[in-house]
């Protein structure tokens, strides 16, 4: 039994520590909330998944060296623009082992991803750090249900140590090499399913929802081979995969935020109503950003960022999406 | 105002057909049954959309020459499996204009595409067979809930002629040269539709059905391309667009009929349940067959196949699904 350390008590963050330990790992939890510290430590996460029972090996702690203390792989789970805050706070926890990022957005204000903070604030060099992204909705992975995932990684090695801690029977492993692709994937499809949302909550049915999925993969796809990435990662677990989970379950937060903003709600309405605030409403502007210094056309991100931030209406964002002039499709 | 002719009253014909009136084209529709015409002719398809009042430009006729009779485009929407018989029986339809197939199967037996039989029986050069595929479900498109679709055929021309014809302020069609392609997404879509609706008739979420519509995706894809398709086809709207919106709406047959099947009934017992066959039950095996002809490695088709046809147990068909080796995802 090896030991993984788990920085994050929120809801993915605990759901894969619980693969970990279903995978034969002890578990260290590091949460900045002695409460949330004292749940786990009880054996429940009462504010993130309330009805799943913790596997005994799964402990929480404040210390951030406690937690990191003989662990071969350190996993980050915190709100992705919180991390290089507290990358500052956590002090050198980084220094050793494989680190895994969960975090799927883009920083504001540097466009940076997640594993370039890592870089950049940990000295952690690129081979070194793994994304494990896929259609991975965390209330499902931790009813056991099957679940496929990828471990994105350049160096095939540290994906394949990643892979073995995390493989279950119910949660299945695949490696890459296509670190990037993984990150933009993950980024991308919060925002996507904030479009697809948005349709829903007017009332429009499957036809638009699966179009608007299909034309978000376009633009994943584009702003990730332009930053370098594979474009067949798109096509896989850690793109469409991905896409079609989060665009299309009541499960997934970004999609529920955009039901509501389809429904007629404000931006700051459905933050209370929910009582969080969706990766992909704090992450377009950023990717926004990023796909303008690229020059690469994202016009679903464009219209959701337009909509999140300067008040366009729902229903001009949507209709900006289904009209566009008759042509060849793959113009 | 020109003349389309439609051969087929099921629901997708005549939900085309209504498009087409609205597009500003006289359809006539052939339908072999008198009721089913005097029902349309009446201003309603009782037997497939009961809810929907057909527009005034759409008359029911079952003389396949008065239907055809100064029609610049055919479009033929008969259930897969008796195309062949049906082009015997109309005569000389299909000797001027645009020939257009709405129908997703492969015939048993020959492993035609549906264009392949066209070209055979009817003596159509490829150039004027178009494709019509994409996320378009009948009863939303009739709701005139927004929707596009991509138009296929190997001559521009006939293309943008069907394409305009089509347009509608709802209804959005892209134009592709890929034939092949646009086939052969709509026929494998119906079988992996059929597996998704297993695993969710079984109680399992939508990390596992993403996880089966993402391997399905790369099935299509490969099955499309060793057929001459191209690629990027079935990242788009009559590729991975369709097979979303098949395998995710309640609206699908191919989908509901899966459901049933994962819920423990039997293929005979669905049948009844739902008084016809899905698409994907008839076409499953001689899409197999085409695979296997090519060399070409499909193991959800494989697995629907052996359950539809050799009695393999869901539950059976799906653990091995959700059973591969851990590995490099590409590979």
């Amino acid at each position: 039994m090896s030991k993984v350390a788990v920085f994050g008590g929120g809801s993915w963050g605990t759901a894969f520590a619980t693969v970990l330990a279903d995978g034969g790992n002890d578990v260290s939890i590091w949460a900045r909330r002695p409460e949330l510290v004292a749940q786990i430590n009880r054996g429940r996460n009462e504010d993130y998944l309330p009805d799943h029972e913790l596997p005994q090996s799964i402990s929480a702690t404040t210390d951030p060296a406690e937690a990191v203390d003989g662990a071969e792989v350190v996993v980050l789970s915190v709100p992705s623009q919180s991390l290089r805050d507290n990358l500052g706070a956590w002090g050198d926890v980084l220094s050793q082992g494989v680190v895994v990022s969960l975090m799927k957005g883009v920083e504001l204000g540097t466009t940076k991803r997640m594993s370039e903070v890592i870089s950049e604030v940990g000295g952690v060099p690129t081979e070194r750090i793994a994304v494990v992204s896929g259609p991975n909705l965390a209330r499902e992975i931790v009813q056991r249900q099957p679940a496929a995932t990828v471990v994105a990684c350049p160096d095939q090695g540290a994906a394949d140590l990643v892979a073995a801690a995390c493989a279950t029977s119910y949660f299945r492993p695949y490696t890459s090499t296509d670190l990037v692709g993984a990150e933009v994937g993950g980024a991308v499809k919060n925002v996507i399913a904030l479009a697809v949302g948005m349709a829903e909550g007017m009332g429009l049915g499957d036809n638009t929802k699966s179009s608007i999925i299909t034309r978000g993969l376009a633009e994943m796809t584009r702003l990730g081979v332009a930053l370098g990435a594979d474009a067949r990662t798109f096509a896989g677990l850690a793109g469409v995969g991905d896409l079609i989970a989060t665009c299309m379950s009541p499960l997934s937060r970004n999609h529920s935020f955009g039901v509501g903003l389809g429904r007629g709600m404000s931006v700051a309405e459905v933050q209370e109503h929910t009582r969080q605030t969706a990766e992909g409403v704090k992450s377009c502007s950023s990717i926004l950003d990023l796909a303008r210094a690229h020059g690469v056309d994202v016009p679903i991100i464009e219209q959701v960022s337009a909509c999140v931030h300067e008040g366009t209406s729902v229903p001009d964002v949507v209709h900006a999406l289904l009209s566009r002039a008759r042509k060849p499709e793959t113009d």
